[in-house]
């Protein structure tokens, strides 16, 4: 691929002038278009040393609005980083809807770099490669464009490029041991660079190779490619708004006869009349509660991360589970994260980034009181989302989980069960305690009206997103005492299990 | 202060009980008083290592509804944060409006441990005291309850907790060896600590020592404290209110004789005849670029941050200025951060807080396209804040920059000054051209109007506000050419300046 490269490509001025013209002034208006239509915009610059990223990033952004874009050098992980999954840095610096990200390098440094450095075993580089290509099909799924650029040069033109800078005190800095090193044995280092073009040149988000030797033909051409890409998707979302104003209609999300098995499934099994008596419970209580704690300086010695996700029906006892499981942690070692409905940044980002940029960093526990799912449950029921949207999240939420286990976090996802008279009950005893009344609204009698919508969509949810790594537990919640004793038991099993099994990877 | 407390104060079981139960739900109540009327909470615990803070901050937060608060483990800086001013961490980390934010050790580590390990020399120190207060100054002063807990055990109580910590394995790593070096000198770092309390015990942040040998004892103080606090803003809070419904009338913002002497003060003297020719325009901006950029590399490597504020009339000539400015620099070094109305989630902190978010690590440049100064411009025309708002944010804002300027950053603020008949000029231009369309708007227009009132505001801001560390440059702005190589002709110099005094403060 890169091998068969016509390297001695070239542009006279003239013609760079002439045509340079031309694209500065139509790059401008596609970047007003995309905010104008929210459509936000990755460019990842990737390609050998001394290829000119740098100097190529510099000539394309003259041509943007410096309000409308964010220029990021990707170098080594930073401490913070080091401790998340390694696609957590590039999730907290996505480009909101509107906006334009370049990255100098990117997140194929996980497969290219540190690769070559055996930083990334071979193990691994499948989860890697794994990871970037659901990262890159939720993003654009969501409407993201990315256009991965690759800037090529030869061996023999690198080590020229190199020895110029070298020569001189100002610039010599900028030439790495790596770079030389990466010089050194360039054939190897293409081969890898080769392979990650074959494996992640895909439809929605494909690879344009720039023969970079000759800088005017590369600017020019990578010019050409940011225009052809915008243009494209603009078209495309210009297109999808004419559709809807001439509305389309995509049916009902579920039909009937999927409804009534879906209804009988999971939610129906569960046996409510488990319970537990008082003294047993503060017994036990208070033995789960010291063995998490200890659990918990464990955790944080061996730098293992949790994440433990909540949901349940209103009043299905979220909270009181939270604060028994929390009571005797180190609150320096955990956070709680409420998730309300997204505010108006949140909103300007793919639905899985608020919850991305909260996860734990090793050692860490984040405790989301409503999560991600979200998005197959109120968003699904309320039309906040669309059908094909919601459909396509239970893949991509068992994407996201996976990607936070593989790299050793332990996800655990309970779901507190009560039955529709015992939530009567407890919002009635809500309505009628004045210390409580601050927990019921309104907006809970409205959801509670929908019970059956939910009761689908929570049984499709349980069914599609359980998996071995991240499963869901479903926590029989008519007795608090015996659903709070079993979250934490649960927990606590999790974690000696990971800690028995020992390694970071589940 | 620190010598003369009563250590063997205690509390029985019976008591402890009885009174929490009270505390319990008060704070409970308190804290969700606090959400609905926007009060943010900002709580610090310091005092002696082993005196408990961490239990004692798990006590605290069982009170609390887990969804309104965030505790902070304060630890050695991260390498992003020791490239930022020392305040930047704990700016980028405040509660949200109706929130509450808990450090374990604060921003007063600078003073104590960093002092006591010679992080922090002597002239040093006294900065670092400015710092802290004018940072509690202005928090406290747009609504913050900042709330300082010392926590106090003596050197034989701290000797004894730290042998019961390391006589077991699962223990034994809370110690440091930073912990014993402080028993160690235990009087030299109390002589520290009663120096900070001594110089930081302000009316509107005051110090609370909690004697911390029993943990009961403890326990109960610190939820009075925190009551007490959270009960005297929240009056004071809705006492505002009322008066705002009884319609307090402010006056207005300047009187007649002040604004006849302020409108001919700065602007009224600026020379806009100045011009350039477009040969003589064309040569020097081509070096003054090449200068930057050399000097870009310059400023990387000795790890100077900068900071460029663009403020100026509507097509004064901010954009084109900043277009050459950055033109040869190399993207990865600097970032241009336009400045628009604060969104949902900035409104919901102190004004200055998205603008600290953003500030430069060392190394970088970052560029504002219109900044802070809005608080004393449009804010105070368009009455989005109150006169003593904006009154008070000329110190505000020099604090900050002071801060900033203080620990090595270099600040310039440029003004592009033209007349009105230039705007007008301008506007009708982009008016005409249709790739310029859009640069104008309604409101631009609007803006115009109100040409006079923003005078007066402009003239008396630069005089408040212009310092020798942070200056500000107005710059002739009717003949573009000029505007900008005065601009670029400026950054060159005060970089070189600089470089040549060598050292990173100023």
């Amino acid at each position: 691929m890169l091998e068969k490269l016509d390297l001695t490509k070239k542009m006279g001025k003239e013609e760079y002038k002439e045509k340079m013209e031309h694209l500065e002034k139509s790059l401008g208006k596609l970047q007003r278009r995309c905010k104008e239509l929210n459509i936000p915009v990755m460019i990842a610059f990737e390609g050998f040393g001394a290829a000119g990223k740098g100097l190529q990033i510099g000539k394309l952004i003259q041509a943007l609005d410096p309000r409308g874009f964010r220029v990021y050098a990707v170098k080594s992980e930073t401490e913070e980083e080091k401790l998340h999954p390694f696609l957590w840095r590039f999730w907290t610096k996505l480009p909101e809807k509107g906006r334009i990200a370049i990255y100098d390098t990117s997140w194929y440094t996980r497969v290219l770099k540190d690769r070559f450095d055996k930083k990334v075993k071979k193990p691994e580089l499948a989860d890697a490669y794994e990871s970037i290509l659901s990262f890159e099909d939720q993003l654009t799924e969501d409407g993201m464009v990315i256009i991965k650029l690759f800037l090529a040069i030869d061996k023999k033109e690198q080590k020229k490029r190199f020895d110029r800078l070298l020569a001189s005190r100002d610039t010599a800095w900028r030439v790495t041991k790596g770079d030389l090193r990466r010089n050194e044995k360039f054939d190897k280092y293409q081969e890898m660079n080769e392979e990650m073009l074959a494996r992640t040149d895909t439809e929605k988000a494909p690879w344009h190779i720039v023969e970079a030797v000759d800088r005017r033909f590369a600017t020019v051409k990578i010019y050409s490619i940011v225009e052809e890409m915008l243009a494209r998707q603009i078209e495309k979302v210009e297109g999808s708004l004419a559709d809807d104003r001439a509305g389309r209609d995509e049916g009902p999300g579920t039909d009937a006869a999927e409804t009534k098995e879906l209804m009988e499934s999971i939610l129906g099994k569960v046996d409510l009349s488990l319970s537990c008596g008082r003294e047993e419970y503060e017994r036990e209580l208070k033995v789960l509660q010291n063995r998490i704690r200890e659990l918990h300086g464990e955790l944080y010695r061996r730098r293992i991360p949790v994440v433990l996700g909540f949901e349940g029906w209103d009043a299905g006892g979220k909270g009181g589970a939270i604060k028994r499981l929390t009571a005797k942690m180190d609150p320096r070692g955990y956070v709680v994260h409420p998730t309300a409905s997204p505010n108006a940044v949140e909103r300007q980002y793919h639905y899985l980034w608020r919850f991305w940029k909260d996860m734990p960093k090793a050692g860490h526990i984040t405790i989301f009181d409503r999560t991600w799912y979200g998005r197959v449950m109120v968003e699904r029921i309320e039309g906040f989302c669309t059908k094909s949207e919601w459909r396509r999240a239970y893949r991509e939420i068992n994407d996201m989980e996976r990607t936070l286990t593989r790299e050793g976090v332990i996800v655990l996802k309970f779901w507190m069960q009560i039955d529709k008279d015992e939530q009567e009950r407890r919002f009635r005893e809500r309505q009628e305690n004045p210390e409580k009344q601050w927990k019921i609204t309104e907006e809970d009698w409205r959801n509670r009206e929908k019970w059956d919508q939910y009761e689908v969509a929570v049984n499709e949810m349980l069914i599609r997103t359980s998996t071995a790594n991240a499963p869901w537990i479903v926590v029989e919640g008519n007795d608090k005492y015996y659903a709070r004793l079993k979250v934490l038991r649960t927990v606590v099993e999790a974690i000696e299990e990971r800690i028995k099994t020992g390694g970071k990877r589940a």
